[in-house]
């Protein structure tokens, strides 16, 4: 375990580090909100997150009934349903002078560092595929079609079959700069806390709409960063989350 | 960056990692599910969290008022608040036949690696201190009394006054071996991804109370560790949160 030991210790935060500016400090450019977007694939919208009509659920119910559900039943999801599981895992509530997007989530600094992709499955109105969510646009944008792209992310995701069960897999991405800008070294730590917060928010979000999720830390990293087109430098995954409906005679 | 890109590929997941065993799959005993405790240290119980009165919020209210809060109102918390927050935080629902922990948090694999510490400023009918959290038994334990603790914690906390400020401050520990034992180098990245399912459900379960939270990433680590007596190969400080009654004109 020597590596891991040596990160806690060279992502450390210590008293004496003062002296070593991060590069806002050097008073370089803060990178941006997002990453860009190619006008040439379709973008998807969603509907409203304000005007989404959502079954009232008590947050300590939702806390209490939460578990992890690796079985679903074989239903779609609503593009509302969709659209309500989006916004409370990454949903911009708004942009500020800074600038930086207040979301949903906590995130130091508001760093905000991720980029949602999905693995559709079964989402009323959507072909399936992979897609990114533009969350400052809220909305969709395909980035892969096809139903092989399920078979591929079931391998990638460990080759664990709730993955294929699933009516959507989650694809939390970090853009590790974003955080990095304002937190040197300690970034990489705030980066697997964030992606925390957020599987959170989802695995509580879930249980209004009748949902089961199951976060899965045991995907091939290389491979899945090679398949998505990453430079893990730039950008890599670093957590996802199966989702779908609740088998019958799970409590509701 | 390099030690950190290190990370990220000694703690990859690959599929030709087979051929290397964990200590699980060497049929080494579990660690068991929580530290032992020192029976000469004042123990104090916690109100039942199943029959405790929570005002009821609407968990997707909750979801879009949280924000980050760093200033708080002078008011203690009760100790039925307490035991609210330490049961969505860690609290055990079952203990399986494995045996594991089910608690309301996910963890990977249940191995549930935390101890939660507290650093007390006000609750009523606890004396200023720091506290350790027996999540099993649902029970507090008094670890080190007195006021000074709270200039210490702060200072441990990279001198934030919201530490100052707050009611009590969560101090998120983590036992790494209980999740080496299964998850190998993989590990690492499950105890943090954990720390923040964590702070998420610490974040929602202020807003029925009135109170807010604001994570604390920048705390200074060898020093913590040292302070509470940890090795931190054994046990380190992973995560933190000031905790207090929000302040009026905040939107409740």
């Amino acid at each position: 375990m020597e590596i891991e030991q040596q990160f806690l210790h060279s992502t450390r935060y210590a008293s004496d580090m003062s002296d070593e500016p991060s590069d806002q400090q050097k008073g370089l450019p803060q990178p941006p909100l997002e990453l860009p977007f190619d006008d040439s694939m379709p973008i998807i919208d969603l509907p409203d997150p304000k005007t989404l009509v959502i079954p009232s659920i008590d947050l300590r119910t939702a806390i209490d009934r939460r578990h992890s559900i690796r079985l679903y039943r074989d239903e779609a999801l609503t593009l509302e349903e969709l659209s309500f599981l989006l916004w409370c895992t990454q949903g911009v509530k708004a942009v500020t002078a800074r600038p930086c997007t207040l979301r949903t989530v906590p995130s130091g600094g508001a760093r905000h560092a991720f980029e949602t992709y999905l693995m559709v499955r079964a989402v009323t109105g959507l072909q399936p595929g992979i897609y990114r969510f533009l969350a400052i646009e809220h909305k969709l944008q395909l980035v892969k079609a096809g139903t092989q792209t399920l078979q591929d992310v079931r391998h990638l995701c460990g080759d664990q079959k709730m993955v294929e069960l699933s009516a959507v897999t989650f694809i939390w991405t970090a853009v590790p700069y974003r955080m990095i800008w304002r937190y040197r070294q300690r970034a990489y730590r705030g980066l697997f806390l964030d992606a925390g917060h957020v599987c959170q928010n989802l695995y509580l979000a879930a249980e209004p709409i009748d949902c089961g999720v199951c976060g899965i830390n045991a995907f091939f990293d290389d491979e899945f960063n090679a398949y998505l087109g990453f430079d893990p430098e730039q950008q890599f995954v670093i957590y996802c989350a199966s989702l779908g409906k609740k088998p019958t005679g799970i409590h509701k």
